[in-house]
């Protein structure tokens, strides 16, 4: 093994101390023929017949070292140093590979890896995955999921920037729910009851009201007791909120730019990821739309399926609608719009009309009740963005809380805004692991998860 | 009042649909002797004699605009559509104003507002500002705050970005704190004991075994009881961990470029919220550091204190040290390292050889405990950052937990990125509302949070 003082200075000095670490494969490129000095793990060793392979694993790249006989080589996982020849080789991916000079060993495991990370695929349940994540991760195709969906929120900010969002730090620790209902955790807050935020939807309202339009990436929290593929107690949500629309329907083209501007940003930033993945990322051209209830007779009539109710979607019934615009338009999202009130939370705005007439499986015709100016995006056969305008008048808000049964007394601090003057406005909460769940193509929201929170796992 | 359709669409479409409601100043200025189209708050109405000056709120500028006689104006707070004319004035200070051709009211306030938002500062207690938050940060110089944080956000972002830094997303639901101590809040999670996570410090370390480097910007929850000006129970945590580094005087450096870096993107992209806040940002030239115990040295030497406790500062030693290091190198930052392992976590990397010694206020000599390799980052006198070099080895980390007779059982998932194999490693932490607090001048943190939560607060 070779003494660290030995290492060519004068190649080394050529990177900052800052960059030693993460050179990419592009920056190795343009020193071939030259010795570079390059950290990293050791991935995977593979014994030839005089020499081994190499990978050795950087921030972003897998690289392949050639180690002929006599370098003593180190477990897999170790963590070294090492200078190495930068030679070309027409047979490697990356048209070059490293011939390794020198090894220094910076830590070394102190047990071999429980499950095998380093083949293209951990080949293992994802409970067993998931069970030993921090170092599951470390397969290359694991981790580049979590890059992605690095550059997906990369996308998003940029975009939203660009439309001149401003971007917030709302509470999470909430004395009032903003979704309703029993899904919520809560806990002790020296002596109150405080409760785990749902949503940011109260907060970015208010901010409404000083920036105009605004946005937030962050944990939200729900105490779902589902145990399903497409729910997570924990989940990164990213919520925008923009003052004077004319109707919700802006909302959705604001989301439909900002996903054509990140995957045209994926593609630029992040194709290394994609490759890796083997993702080829959907094309937008416009996204269709339909009225849930339009949707409902649709799905019935086209696959003969009786409606059982005129409230909500079964997720079967998302799948088909799914099924049933890709063919007709080759889109693989659609929003569908006009959710029934009943299924709203007390803040959507009620669009004007009544609900109009829906036949029910026994043939009978019922009256059904109002519905909202709001929307959901379906991608894939899956809702990976709820959104709508929201009430913005005062008196309206407080006659919908009290149709509700709820007192307003409660809401004192959120009702402010209303009462001392918004614009129109609405937003949207898009689930960022479900959105790279469909995105990747997996079946299970955990997979794009760095650590998932359900009713069965808190650890790690 | 004029009709919605008369207003001219020539010069509206020059603007698109997504932009409209927030046209900056500078856009503003392009069309000078034209009509244009623009939407915001009446921020204040001052009648003069045959004219009103009307300030229009929008999302970043508040705007001075002219009513003439006969404009009917509505009430403040009121959201508006106005077709106006820009016309050149000296006396302005933005070397424009509004003519105000027509008023459309979109929405109206149903009381005035509880507190005077529109002068330049809210001339209200602290406490009566939070109570009412969400109307007093429509107040010009309180947007800007958060504006301006918005930007140190962005600047740490892109730094981080720039240096091979993955972005992360942790859970906050967790079953251990990692901090120690009973400084955590607990909760029911569907019949287990879980925590809100006292920092993001497990899951970064684990990612640095993934991807070398990773950042996170979150929410963080601290359960102290403490109420002071500097204390929050939740607030934003900038969250960085690098692998391969050397010493942990590679993070300080890390940290100094991030700020160095920082300050020069708020110069560029936040000059407006500079000026409204009239600051001068600090200028870095290189932090100078001290060890804890020289500095105790030094502050008890300047200031003929005794030293009392030889593990941690005072607030008013943290004071006394800024004091001493504007009068002799100029920097308001300034770097204390090795502080004493009794004070740290368990994870910390001790510094090798013992402690030395100390001399006691009644001027005993005693022996001191152990240091770490570790830092704080004081700014203004006020500790803004913590961070420091890991026990990366599994062998040493099991130990020190041994020695602080913890259960390593119970970190089971955690140990397992020691015992499969880490890179040498440290990071840092910085509270994001200390930092804008500090920055900006303020006595309270509270200023500089958003929505602050405290022992005696959990609303708005």
């Amino acid at each position: 093994m070779m003494n660290k003082e030995t290492i060519n200075r004068e190649i080394v000095n050529r990177k900052t101390m800052m960059n030693e670490s993460t050179m990419t494969t592009e920056e190795l490129a343009k020193y071939i023929g030259e010795i570079v000095h390059i950290h990293g793990s050791i991935y995977k060793i593979r014994k030839m017949k005089g020499f081994s392979f190499v990978l050795l694993r950087t921030g972003r790249e897998v690289v392949q070292c050639v180690a002929e006989q006599g370098i003593e080589l180190p477990l897999e996982e170790s963590c070294v140093e090492m200078e190495a020849e930068v030679v070309s080789e027409e047979r490697s991916k990356l048209g070059f590979e490293l011939h390794i000079q020198a090894i220094r060993v910076l830590s070394s495991p102190a047990a071999p890896s429980p499950i095998v990370i380093n083949q293209k695929l951990v080949e293992a349940s994802l409970e067993n995955q998931l069970d030993f994540r921090p170092i599951t991760l470390r397969n290359q195709k694991q981790r580049a999921i979590f890059k992605l969906q690095e550059g997906i929120c990369r996308g998003f900010r940029e975009f939203l920037y660009n439309h001149s969002f401003t971007e917030i730090h709302t509470p999470k620790l909430v004395k009032e729910g903003a979704e309703g209902g029993a899904n919520i955790f809560g806990l002790n807050y020296f002596g109150q009851q405080a409760y785990l935020a749902q949503s940011p939807q109260f907060y970015k309202q208010m901010m409404v009201g000083v920036f105009e339009r605004v946005f937030e990436i962050g944990p939200v929290f729900r105490a779902e007791k589902h145990d399903t593929s497409r729910h997570l107690n924990e989940y990164t949500s990213v919520d925008f909120e923009m003052g004077y629309i004319q109707s919700f329907e802006e909302i959705m083209k604001m989301e439909e730019e900002m996903l054509k501007y990140t995957f045209t940003f994926l593609q630029e930033h992040y194709r290394q990821e994609l490759e890796i993945l083997q993702i080829a990322l959907p094309v937008i051209q416009s996204i269709p739309s339909i009225s849930f209830r339009e949707a409902k007779r649709k799905i019935s009539k086209a696959y003969n399926r009786p409606i059982k109710d005129w409230e909500d979607f079964e997720p079967e019934e998302e799948r088909l609608l799914y099924e049933l615009f890709v063919k007709e338009t080759g889109s693989e999202f659609v929003f569908v719009t006009h959710y029934p009130s009943a299924k709203r939370p007390f803040y959507a705005m009620d669009s004007e009309g009544n609900g109009g007439n829906g036949t029910s499986e026994a043939g009978q015709v019922e009256k059904l009740g109002s519905v909202t100016e709001s929307f959901d995006l379906l991608f894939r056969g899956l809702e990976i963005t709820t959104g709508g305008q929201r009430i913005h008048e005062y008196g309206k808000q407080l006659a919908k809380m009290k149709a509700r049964n709820m007192n307003p007394e409660q809401f004192e601090s959120y009702l402010m805004m209303h009462k001392h003057g918004m614009p129109p406005h609405g937003g949207l909460g898009l689930g960022l692991e479900r959105f790279t769940c469909k995105l990747l193509g997996y079946e299970n929201v955990r997979y794009t998860t760095l650590f998932p929170r359900d009713i069965n796992r808190l650890v790690p």
